[in-house]
């Protein structure tokens, strides 16, 4: 199947890949800026390209971009033939109506960082179209990178995007305070590690509401006032107040 | 060596075992309840007692208290001879001077749950004592249940605490919350493990602040604003608003 992608960040790089292993032709990738399209079409094998206008026909074209950029580039898009997907978590299929015949949703439930290599036959794909025939045809396509295909109305997936948006990013941000609280005392990030996997790890074995440790599940006061003495960042100081509240309370009943 | 632990809870279950399995004595199990005391006295295949005036003499008492507890559990503390240490993160050294002649600390850098199994191996031990020879002593016995031994005062255990809070305890309330907004709509909590063991996994091959994935990075607002529309629970609204706030800032400069 001939692909265009439309977008070159950290989705378009990583479904790019899985796509071209998986067999299917990359046509084409679309970028508002040349260095980010050249370098997923140098990846990929493939032409890039920073015009709308230049976009090839294709069987399918793959839109991910930032959810403030999607609109704008369906205002412009020159091809209307084939089937049109976003990725995006949070945008809802709506957005193709009336532009053109066949659309849907291709959302990939994951962290993706150019950079890090993934295991794509472990990520959830999330799909929905607007016919059933479609709908038929994103679960086959799917089911050929991963083995975790669902389909999922926009309601559904923007909830799914609201509880990763927990789970995974900000998550990953308190691993970021916390490297800056241990580098300041010049222990390296590192020492951490095994507690994070931990952590992770220990939700396979018990939910993660069980799995709940430290002083504002004890509830031990002490330790969380001499904690936020010793917290001199003033927003982290208010995040770690408010957290251990909530956690305190949750527990406590 | 004969061990007595004084306190019965998650870090005592997993450092009695780990002590057990180096070939040490344990000798009594203390707690205040006998439910606790008793219970991980049969683990350990050991007495139990719930008054401070049965406790035996021993080589090493491990206190693993909560610190609200720790000081109380000290001033009724009869058996002063021996080595004494405190598993707590947060509690200084000092908390010991003028009881005993020869104390420290031996904290394990871990998220500890009685119903989950660990590889100790694995887990920094961070020492700390009050003369060269009982550090020295405290850092072979460590060595015997892990790879990871560290000598920290006071303050540097103290700050990576912090740091661990934030990592581990905090991280793991996100998957609670997380858990919460998608099981509302249905969906297993399930969906999510791909995504949380590939979060965790990413900070091997990138720092956490390259990491960094989601909608707040992308300073993508149409997407948080359509996420704080349909986040009821107001505590997590009110999260969601700050922290994405907080990282859009730090990637904005």
């Amino acid at each position: 199947m001939r692909v265009v992608l439309v977008g070159a960040g950290n989705v378009a790089t990583h479904l790019g890949l899985a796509l071209k292993n998986a067999g299917h032709e990359i046509a084409q990738v679309y970028s508002r800026t040349s260095i980010s399209s050249s370098a997923l079409a140098n990846l990929l094998e493939t032409e890039s390209c920073t015009s709308l206008d230049s976009l090839q026909a294709a069987d399918l074209f793959v839109y991910s971009l930032t959810d403030n950029a999607l609109e704008g580039v369906l205002s412009e898009m020159t091809q209307t033939a084939g089937i049109h997907v976003h990725t995006a978590a949070s945008v809802d299929l709506s957005v193709f109506a009336d532009r053109f015949e066949n659309y849907g949703v291709f959302y990939p439930l994951q962290t993706f960082s150019k950079e890090k290599e993934i295991n794509f036959k472990q990520v959830p794909v999330f799909v929905e179209a607007n016919t059933a025939e479609t709908t038929a045809f994103l679960k086959e396509l799917a089911s050929a990178l991963t083995d975790k295909v669902y389909v999922a109305g926009s309601e559904q997936r923007i909830k799914l995007h609201v509880a990763a948006v927990f789970a995974c990013n900000f998550t990953n941000y308190f691993y970021t305070i916390a490297s800056e609280i241990i580098e300041k005392e010049g222990i390296p990030f590192d020492i951490l590690k095994s507690l994070i996997e931990e952590t992770a790890s220990k939700i396979n074995f018990l939910s993660p509401y069980e799995a709940q440790t430290g002083p504002a599940r004890r509830n031990d006061t002490v330790t969380m006032e001499k904690h936020l003495g010793m917290i001199e960042n003033e927003n982290y100081n208010m995040l770690y107040r408010q957290i251990s509240q909530l956690i305190a309370d949750k527990y406590k009943c």
